[in-house]
């Protein structure tokens, strides 16, 4: 039995979630489990098959995966970290043809809207929506698909054995995508000095309440580093507020939060943790 | 020549898009552009063969459409006004069988996703991803594909023939679709005493620079009705802010809109319009 770390991911192996665990954990000490689904994935973790698990959060494109902080509140796991990933596509296929030669090409159809300028150049390519990025490089290794493309990462090329035609086919080059390492919340320790939060807090609808919460945090010096209003369903004109902060000294933070409970109602907290470096993104 | 008002939409008839365009147009007096993409949507509307569109800006379980309001921006289009559309979700197929019979299911992502509870319930049926509600039951109605099902709207059985298997199977019976209906800015008249704003302001990354922002709306008695933070790719630490902001008072929003340029920077409005009734979601 491997004594490896076994980190679930979205995906099949060499997708993004990989790139993104061998960049939060060391690569050579894990193992990865392939997940079909964010919920599958969650299972994973659930029933001890991951002992950690890789999530995207939010990206560049698309913004907040909002069903995903509902998985994390729902199973009760804990944000242990978070990872930057700059996202290059490429696109690849079997070696020896050319873009010329692509009639399909397949991948995650946010992959495909990312590189919609290059394929608008490419009429005769027909696009077909997959499940995943590494899964459509996976498929066209295994079945031996001539005229058929993938767009997925370099990591993708090189574990399916297929050349890249094209690189950098993404509209917008600063595209990033930022993942969450989570665990079970009985596994969770509150990292050394952590200085960001993730947490969501609920607030009526009238005119300056958001400002009196974050009137608190102004206070404490905590900065925020993301504001997302969500509305309560089937309480009109209420709403969850996601917010992501940030701090210089933890000792601020633990006092802004105790003051911030006091004019905010089921404040909820998905994890502390050491804030990433984004590399110029 | 039909005299009626080309409305382009996302997707085929029967879609969503067509459902709130039914909604917020005489169904009688308009005429659908079906349109693949939102950039194709976006195209339809610049040139002119739609004089209108609606375009999903929103929904419950994914968030803002972010890449929707790059396009507006790119393209100049204004807000008109909005739409709130309840989505319920059908199991559909070609008449006389049942569920058992169903050994695949095409929809739209989203849809697929929406649905994931009661599909857990049927694992021998296979999840195909296809680019739109309307137009998976279009092609299981015209290939006549027995054993295939569809996640669709009501409309879309109406519209091409197919029997409703089971009804209202999303998880979230509170789902809703936000979307807007917009136009090119030559055509955009103000509309009388709007009560509602979407526009996006730039702030800097430091403690209480949002809140500065804020305390004009809450001066004024405007009130917030969606906050979303998107980060500045290339500009580390410093964030676009998207606001959705109601009065009751024109004139108020006047004044604070005045004030609201001295503290912050780079705003868009992307229109200024009448706010939807959301009929208990």
């Amino acid at each position: 039995m491997s004594s490896k770390l076994k980190i679930g991911i979205q995906g099949a192996a060499a997708s993004f979630h990989d790139v993104a665990a061998r960049k939060f954990f060391s690569p050579e000490e894990i193992e990865v489990v392939e997940c079909s689904s964010f919920k599958i994935l969650c299972e994973s973790l659930a029933s001890r098959e991951s002992k950690f698990c890789m999530m995207a959060i939010e990206n560049t494109i698309a913004g907040s995966i909002l069903t995903n902080y509902s998985l994390l509140e729902r199973y009760g796991f804990k944000i242990l970290g978070e990872v930057y990933l700059p996202i290059s596509l490429n696109l690849m296929a079997l070696p020896g043809q050319t873009v010329g030669d692509i009639q399909f090409v397949q991948s995650h159809p946010m992959a495909l809207f990312q590189c919609e300028d290059f394929l608008f150049n490419f009429p005769h390519i027909k696009v077909l929506e997959a499940a995943d990025t590494a899964e459509s490089a996976k498929n066209i290794s295994e079945k031996k698909l001539r005229a058929f493309g993938a767009i997925a990462s370099e990591l993708a090329a090189q574990t399916y054995g297929l050349e890249i035609l094209q690189s950098r086919i993404e509209t917008n080059k600063l595209n990033y995508t930022r993942f969450f390492a989570i665990c079970r919340s009985e596994d969770y320790v509150l990292p050394k000095n952590p200085d960001k939060v993730s947490l969501r807090f609920e607030t009526e609808h009238e005119p300056g309440s958001l400002t009196k919460a974050l009137d608190v945090l102004k206070k404490y010096k905590i900065n925020l580093a993301k504001i997302q209003s969500i509305p309560i369903l089937g309480r009109p004109y209420q709403y969850s507020i996601h917010i992501d902060a940030e701090w210089i000294q933890y000792a601020d933070f633990e006092k802004a939060l105790e003051e911030f409970k006091k004019v905010t109602s089921n404040l909820f907290l998905f994890g502390e943790y050491k804030r990433a470096e984004r590399e110029g993104i």
